[in-house]
This record gives structure tokens, sequence and C-alpha cells, in this order.
């Protein structure tokens, strides 16, 4: 390439300043878009999943809470651990799964929001960026861990469960080298119900804090949000009885929501589509003041 | 712990030297035995495999064939891509399922050895330690490779194929860093052929080199064998339409074996029980030189 | 624990009203704040680098640039890549390195801003969580990528290079299973000169999505900002000639950075301290009208 | 192509049957002989390592050593972690480190045999597979695991100690998801001394078990041997106080090595070439009873 260099100069830098525009739904932000870590909504989801109900200290769990939720009085928790594929609307983004799949452990807290059953998420350990990223846009407090469970054979083995009847499944979260959660579900019958809280009614918190000095307790984005998801398809659900062991981790403090009591285990597939959030509330210091 | 150094030491050799005895399956061994890298067989396995069969070119994938074995003359090949979960008889190492699941890419070559036709393997790749060394045991030229698979959901979602007329499936091979293998599948209907070449005629070379000066060329172990499994469930078969790339790879002569032609695509399950293996012929030459 | 109901549920809801109040940088915010992903500034780092000077075609990469930064006229960019450990100020976080080392590579664009100098990152990969939440606070368009960097000894072997003339260094850059970039540098004298672009130019883009249905394009976060750092300290720096090659990848436009030529490569390692970032304009739509 | 069938049959056949020969010191074995999971010997390595000295209760660290060998009365034991980098002699596999670098924990146990000091390795973990299968072939009872071990910087930091008095390392192993081991070393003045046990007098068990029905218990490979290095060269140690602990683990019997009491750390570099292995016994039971 020969152009004179004045003319690379204004060339490049008109196209610049005209802002011809980078795109992509988040970082990074490109010319053609197609490289931002998380592709723009809508976001379609499939998982296999393996829940299980418990309760924790309601005092302990209490303190989990952002501001205007208050605790279910029972310490109602559950525990989700997820196979999950993903894809956006011509994406097909599962033909070449590395860019699909992930694994996923959820904690959910029983609780209220005026007066409105809710759930809310204390802990949540993914093993992929672009679900990180997709997690930390709806407030999901997603960082690094490492989930396996297991899968169902319909042929005869000792190398699988039948998804039925008699049926075990074992689900195991490690978080930085050290075991963290260990689950065990076996399979009684098909239920109509729902393992509860849920994700239907999710209460997440959108946070995004600045670095500026001064600003560290600021954050430049602080929002209670109700979670959306439209298109929400259930298999059948299966339950058993469960067990759930939450160990001690020198930087989580994710032992405090350890089981009191263990409720029922479920197995199912859910699948769904999210393109939206509702905002609840403006947790900002400045907002609440400005507010006032 | 006051004991006398001398009652020590002669407790302790005497131990050490009746030989309570190590034990294990495979290294290491120890005192009690629970902690080989691979348990004692048998060994019961389950899968879910999507394989393609195709056509490589015969002088090329004549070379890799081990002495004794001779091409088949239309070149045909197949690789399988599978997710594994593995159990022993009492085990249930399912339950705590990083002891037993694992991702595989598996290549193999048509062959005939003494006119009955066998499948060779030139190259495998797996995920998980125990399963390379049960692989090297079976005579399996393991080495670590990342795959990836897609999975269909039985609900309807842009997440996933069906597992059915029109589902597409994605399977891939990374190995050290570079993207190998890519292939693609699309059911069309169910079929009661299995994929050719097959695991069930495998013919495989169990090696273990030696490292004493003057012996590198001169191996431990090195037997042409006849791989036995029993107790094998196959469930339905799909099949369909299939791509196949097989990538240039710097410190791999995979693409050696690269398709001439594409042939049908297959996804099913199967499980089996291995605690066997035949020999077919010691191909040491020391051995082979003595019984001349 | 017998507590009445209706005590717990006052106890634990007034607690959670009053709102004793979540602490942590970042999500998890939990009730003693140890859990978040990535800790309260200050942050300490220390890397070896290995960085390449190259030049983009100036008008391919002037699109890679954000509002209000020119395109430098000649191209330049440069890539480092980096082994890091981090800590806090009491953390010791080096003591339990999982918590404190990872390795990125990250692509610099030489830039003018208001006619001064400076550097815009395209494109950058990390492979630890925490590394990659810290970045996007600073506005480092992070995601997982897998870096490998030769390490010298100070011992003869043929197993490592000196630190010193003629020491050859690869290092390499693999991303979902592609190798996206090879580079090796070989070492001949030390040097004053600084690669350049530079860090310590740094300009970045913050930005943080809405998920609200019809606010997509209407990020909640969208600012220009000015890296800063402090205690900023550089080691010996050993220079020489580089090879760099960057490989396309199906979901990346990184080889529009493709070199057209390859300047120095430069080896040191370089330290400093993370307690702030200087806004230099917010870039959202709604702002930018208002402030009209 | 189109060559007739009976031409292609004939000249590959050929081949095969000629033997060209397969090439290749491990599997896989091909034509060219690149694609071996490790490459034939020498084998450079250099490491960059922490030792911690201790005592186990000598009772139980004698039952982990194999026949021939006796437990030094005091159940001296050391763990190695070491950062390496491998190459062969034309190889230069650094400047691809995926190649080359690996990280290790490796436990030895001081014995006798025949009234000589040796070291036997009970347990060693790694997190490449090339280096696996070299550790296997020098009888190394290789598996899996996860280290991490603190880097020094000679710049002033927060992030990182310095490699001189005062400096802390950490080193951590764990295993199939559980933190396994801990260790801490305060580097305080240098010494002469190396860590003992040394490698310099290890005596390892090469095992490869066979898997024809009725030999389960009847390895074709059972050897004790010594281990063989050369050219072996030690960087200045630097020696300290060191913290251990070794931590329960369901499917390792590694706790039975914990330390009764923890002598002292070491940091140091060394590096050597491995082409040899002397064979001390064959512990066959067929060769045994043969050889009575």
């Amino acid at each position: 390439m020969n152009l004179e260099p004045g003319n690379i100069d204004t060339t490049a830098s008109r196209i610049s300043m005209i802002g011809v525009m980078l795109k992509g739904y988040t970082t990074p932000r490109t010319p053609r878009g197609i490289s931002s870590l998380a592709p723009a909504p809508p976001w379609h989801y499939v998982s296999t999943s393996l829940a299980i109900e418990f309760a924790a200290d309601p005092v302990k769990a209490a303190r989990f809470l952002p501001q205007s939720l208050e605790i279910d009085p029972d310490g109602r928790c559950a525990v989700y651990f997820a196979e999950w594929q993903f894809a956006t609307d011509e994406g097909e983004e599962y033909l070449d799964p590395v860019r699909s799949q992930y694994k996923e452990a959820i904690f959910l807290i029983g609780a209220r929001y005026r007066d409105e059953q809710v759930a809310y998420c204390p802990f949540i350990f993914v093993d992929q960026d672009v679900s990180l990223m997709r997690g930390l846009i709806q407030g999901w407090p997603k960082q690094f861990g490492t989930v396996w469970m297991t899968r169902p054979s319909i042929l005869p083995s000792k190398a699988a469960p039948v998804e039925g009847p008699g049926g075990r499944f074992g689900a195991t979260l490690s978080v930085r080298d050290r075991r963290t959660v260990e689950a065990q579900v076996t399979l009684r019958s098909v239920t109509d119900r729902r393992p509860s809280p849920t994700f239907a009614r999710g209460v997440n918190v959108r946070y995004f804090p600045d670095l500026a000095a001064g600003k560290h307790d600021d954050p430049s984005v602080h929002e209670l949000v109700q979670l959306k998801s439209r298109d929400v398809r259930f298999s059948t659900i299966w339950t058993g009885e469960a067990a759930l062991k939450i160990l001690d981790h020198p930087h989580l403090e994710i032992a405090d929501l350890a089981p009191t009591s263990v409720g029922a285990g479920y197995r199912f597939s859910f699948a769904f589509t999210v393109d939206d959030v509702v905002l609840l509330k403006d947790l900002r210091r400045s907002v609440a003041v400005s507010a006032t």
C-alpha cells in the first residue's frame, strides 16, 4: 500500500471521527460486531437440570439479601445444577458447541419483595466466559466454578442411572481448586411441581462498580431488577429424595447457607428465551438521595 | 509417637519385606489399592456418539497400519465423537462424575487381518487421565484433545436440535490449542446399520517402550491385540448426511487421513463392558526372532 | 433451632430491611464482603512480558477505534503477552496462587486523543475470571483465551533459552479451541526503550449494556476513560528481532489487525498499582444529547 | 482419484505388508513418527522447584514401598512442586510452550535398597499428557493434578515475594476437584544442601498391566528400576522454614503420608537430561518363579 501518509491520516481519522460506529452488544465492540463476548439478545437457552430444595438458617440467609427484599421465614433455598446450551436467533451456536455449552451451579434464596414471593441468587458458578458476561448483564453474580452432573442412559449399564424410579444422580461444584458442593438425588416419581424457589421469580442486582478515585463505593450501575423470560417450556419433572453438602471455602461465604434440612430433589429440562429485564429500583445512593 | 527407633525400623522394614503387597490394577499401587489411576476391570461404559463415515486416500491410510494388517482397498474410515460415562462393578463412579465422564474423538481405518475385516485406530483423543490410562492398556494410542458435541433437547428451542429428522449436530476436536476436526451431521431417519468400520472389530497395538540405554527401539510390550467387549447394547441409530473437515496440525499426521469423500453420519448410544483383550501376535523383534 | 417462626420472620426481615448492608467491590456482594469476584482496589500487579511491535493496515485499524480517537497514520500496534501475579494491600493472594496468577494477550493500537498520543485496546484475552472482572471495570474488553509463554533458565539446558543475547522466546494465544496468534522474539541487547504503543497511555471504553426491552443499544455505562497506574516499575528491558502471525478466527475480527510489517520484540517485567481511572467522556447518547 | 481398485489394493497392501514400519517412541506410532505422544529421548528438563522436607509415620509410609525397599526408620519424606520446561535435542519445543511446559507435585519417601539410600515416589501429579506418558515409561506413577506455585519478582511489589530473605512462597495441589496439599516456604538463606530425599537416588516401579482374562494380576511389565539422569545442574538453593498440610481425599491414600513434623523448605532450579533407566529387578511373578 503506497498511499501518502497525509492521505492515510485524513482518511483514517475521518473514519474514526465520523464514527462508522463500533458494533456489538458487549465488549469487545468492533467494526463488524461479530467479536463481542456476548451477542445481542434474544438469547435462547435449554438446560438439563438437577435441583435440590433445602432450608438454610433464615437469620444467616437474610444477611445475603439486598435492600428491599425480606427473607422467607422458613429459610427456603434451592440449588440448581445445569448443563446448558445456548443460541441466538440465527447463530446456531450449538453447531460449534464450544460457543454454546456450559455448566452452572446456582443458589436461590426464597424472599419477598413488596409482598410477592421472589427468589434471590447469592451465588452462581459457571465455566464459560460468554455465560459469565450474559449473566453479569442480568444481575447474576457469576464467577467461575467447575460443575459435574451424572448423565442417564436409556441402555441398561452399570455406568449410568436410568431416568426413572431408582435412578441416582450426582452433581458437584468446585471453586478455585476446592470441592464446595456435593449433591445427590434418587428419582422416585413424576411430579407437576417445580422446585422452589424458582428462576421464574428471580430478582437480581445488576452491579457495575466505578473505579475513579473516591467512587469505589459508588457503583455506576446498582439496580434491583426482575428477571424476565419468555417461551418457557418444561419437560417431564422427576422428583425423589436428595442429599446435599455445602463445604467450607476460605474465600466464599457459601457455607453460611449450609442446609439445616434437605428437601426433595428434581431432574428436568427447561427452555426459555431472554431479551428483557425489568428495573425495580435504582439502588445507587446518589439516585436514592435525589429521588427522596 | 514414642516407639524406639529400633522398633520402628524392625517393624516397618519387616512390613515392607514381607510385602503385605501393594495393590492396584495400575500405578500408583498402594496399601489399600484405592489410589490407582485406573481401577481393576470390569469396566462398564456408556456413550452418546456421533459418527461419520468417510474415505481416505488408501495409499496414505495404509501407511498407518501396523504389521499384519492390510488396508481396505477403498480406504474406508470413520471418526467417532463420544461423551462417555464409566463405572466399575460396585464403584458407582458416575455419582462423582469427575471420576466417570470424559469425551473422545476416535479415528478408525478399515483393514484386514488374516482375511477378516477389522478396524485399526491411528488416532484417539481424550480429556481425562483415567481414560487415557485404561486406553493405553487396551492399545488405544490415546493423547489429550478437547472434544465438543451438540446436545439435543426434547423441548422446542433455537438452542438445540431435536434428535429426529432435520436435527443438526456438530462435533469438534482441538489438540494442543489448534482446531483439528470439524464435523456436522443432519439426521434423516432411523437405521439398523451401524457405522463402519466399527469398534466391534478393533485391532489395537499395545505398546510400552523401554528406556534403558540401547533399548529405545526395543519396546517392553508390543502386541497386536483384538479388542473384546461384552454386554454390548445399542440404542436406536439415527442416520443422515454428514460433513467433515480434518485440518492440518504441525505435530500430528492426521491430515494424511483427510476425507476424499464423506459418507453417512450417525447418532446413537451404546454400552458395553470390557475385561479382556486377545493377544493376536507378539510384535517384539526378539520374540519374533526366537519364534522363527 | 426452635425459634418461633414469628420471631424469625421479624428478626430476619428487620435485618434485611435495615440493610446491615451487603459488602464487596463486585458481585457477589455478601455479608462479610469476602466473596466478591474482584476485591476492592488498590490492585497490585507484577508481570513478565513479551511484547512485539508491528504495523497494521491503518485504514482497517482505524475502524476499531471508539469515537474521539484518531488512528496513528502509520498503523503502529503492539501485542503484549504476560504472565501476571496479583495481590491486594493485605491479601497476599500470591500465597494461594490460583487466586493470583493468570496469563494474558493484549493488543494495543497507537492513536491520538485531543492531540495526545494514546493507546487503545481492541482485543485482550485472559484465563481467569477474577482478572476478567477487574478488566471489565477498567474498560479492558476481556474475554477468555489460552496463553503460553517460554520461560528462560539461568541453567544451561536445551529445555530453555537464556535471558540474554540469542535467547529465543515464543508466545501463543488460542481462543475457543483455535490457535490465533503465534509470536517469537530473539533477544539481542538491553535497551532503555519501552515497547510502543504502551499501557501507560491507555484509553479504554468502560461499557455495561442494558437488557431492558428497547434499551439494548443504550448502554448503562459507556465511558471513554484514561487508565491510571502508580508505582510503576520496569526491570531491565531486553530487545531483539521478532516474528508474528495473526491467524483467521471465525468469531473474531482480529485478523483485520494482521501485521503489514513486524518491528522489534521485547522481554521485561513491570509492576504497578491500580486504584483509579479518569473519565474522559461519557459516550452515552442520552447524556450526549442532554449535554449538547 | 481414479486408479483401479485392484491396483490400489495391491500397492497399498504391499506397503503395509512390507512394513515400511511405523515410527515413534510411543503411541501413536505413525508413518513419519512425528505424532507420538512422547518423543524419543534424550529428554532435556529444566524446573523451578519448591520442596518441603517432612516426616511421615514410618509404619504407614513403609506400606507404600514396593518389594525390596525398606523404610527409612525416621520416615523422612519430601514433596516437590515444580514448573517444568522440556525439549528434545533439536525440537525446541519450548518455542511452542503448550508442548513443553507443565507443573507437577511429587512425593518422595526415604528408603533403602540393598543398604543404599534411595527415594521412592508413591504419588506424583502432573497437568499435561506428554509428561504423564514420559513419566509412566520411567516408572513415575503419574496422574493428573492441578499445581500452582508462587512466582517471585525482582521488582518491589505487593504482588510478589522477592527470591531472598523473607520471601514467602506458596504451592498447592488439587486432584479431581479437591484441594489436596497446601505448602508454604519462607526463604531465609542460601544453602549448599539439597532437599532430601532426592530425585538423584530415585527408585521407581515400571508397571504396565495385562488385560487378558485371567492375567489382571499378572502385569506385562513390573520392574524395579533406578532412575538415571545426566548433565544435572543446580541453581543457587534458598532455604527457610516451611508449613505443609496434606488433606484427606476420598480416592487417594495420600493423607496416610500426612506430616508428623515439617522440616526445611527449599527453592531452586535444576536441569538435567534423561535417556536411560537401570533395571534393578524384574518383579513379575512368572519371572521370579522361573528365576528361582
